[in-house]
């Protein structure tokens, strides 16, 4: 017997629950433990709530980069976290990711599992205005995080200021305005020790 | 001299990380630990997309469901969480809570701390359509994680059916679909042995 619409949707958000156990190389800035995905994508969606007047092009569809960044790590839940600098585990990221969307989105109904996955492609490809914003965030709030915990992330994992600068450039692509206050943020951090040149 | 816009922006967004250091009393399904605020906040961003089609009002605004979503606990990193059933702690929540909106959204510029408090006292309200389903999934989300793990913190705090019945049916006023699944959901939870009748 096909499950009715509203059990398929509960049985999908109960196994998004499994997101608050992907824990993350970043540090939240007050216990100093590992983030985990769940808070990551809140803090996110705070960003574009506050920062969306600073996108490159003007008229952002709110909602759409909303949704994005709700949804955009649940694939981790099978893929795991891969960590920004991890050249080697990048490699096999998006086919990962893409066998986890499949799985992941087909919990709901096919109309909802075609638009979720349309918005989770959509941040993916980083093409449209709304999906650049979205990875501009998503790039952001990690450093913003490091520096509010004194580099940690970064020391931990011996990363220097030109990786940064080359991993995290496309945040102009998104808002050259929050680009332009990411370098004056890594400029205090290198100046303060906590990011090495 | 007055800090740059974005300036207080950021600051705002780095106060709120402390949000993912205020526990819940409910526990996240995978782990069993405490769920923090952070992380229902984004689970419930999660259910409105989900679950937006359900509402009592056809056409609900979602941009404005998720805004509230989001930003509906932040007023607890000042005020802690007050557990659904503490009618003691209840008797003064509105009150602290409204202090702490006053600090925390006046860290943002004058426009933006004027449309996050806006959503907020609308959230509180419970008046509007949006109102009243952001408040039906905040209610039902933890009754989902009390029975994804066999009713603990119901059993922790000897919290029985009537109670449950009384403190969420408001969840009608949102969507009655919802609280329709919803009371089925407890009565599975009544035969299972996970809530006291």
């Amino acid at each position: 017997m096909p499950l009715t619409r509203i059990t398929q949707q509960i049985r999908f958000i109960a196994e998004a629950d499994k997101l608050k156990e992907i824990l993350r190389q970043t540090l939240c800035s007050q216990s100093r433990r590992q983030e985990n995905d769940a808070e990551h994508s809140w803090h996110l969606a705070l960003l574009v709530m506050t920062l969306a007047e600073h996108g490159n092009t003007p008229g952002l569809d709110q909602l759409r980069v909303l949704k994005m960044v709700v949804i955009h790590d649940l694939v981790e839940i099978d893929a795991g976290d891969t960590f920004a600098y991890d050249t080697a585990r990048m490699a096999d990221q998006h086919a990962r990711e893409a066998r986890a969307a499949d799985r992941i989105f087909g919990l709901l109904p096919e109309d909802q599992a075609r638009e979720f996955r349309a918005l989770w492609d959509e941040f993916e490809a980083k093409e449209t205005p709304e999906a650049k914003f979205a990875a501009a965030v998503d790039r952001f709030q990690p450093m913003l995080l490091n520096c509010l915990t004194g580099g940690a992330a970064w020391r931990r994992h011996g990363i220097k200021y030109a990786q940064v600068i080359a991993r995290n450039q496309h945040i102009a692509d998104g808002s050259k305005i929050l680009w332009d206050y990411a370098r004056q943020m890594l400029d205090e951090a290198v100046a303060a020790g906590h990011l090495a040149k």
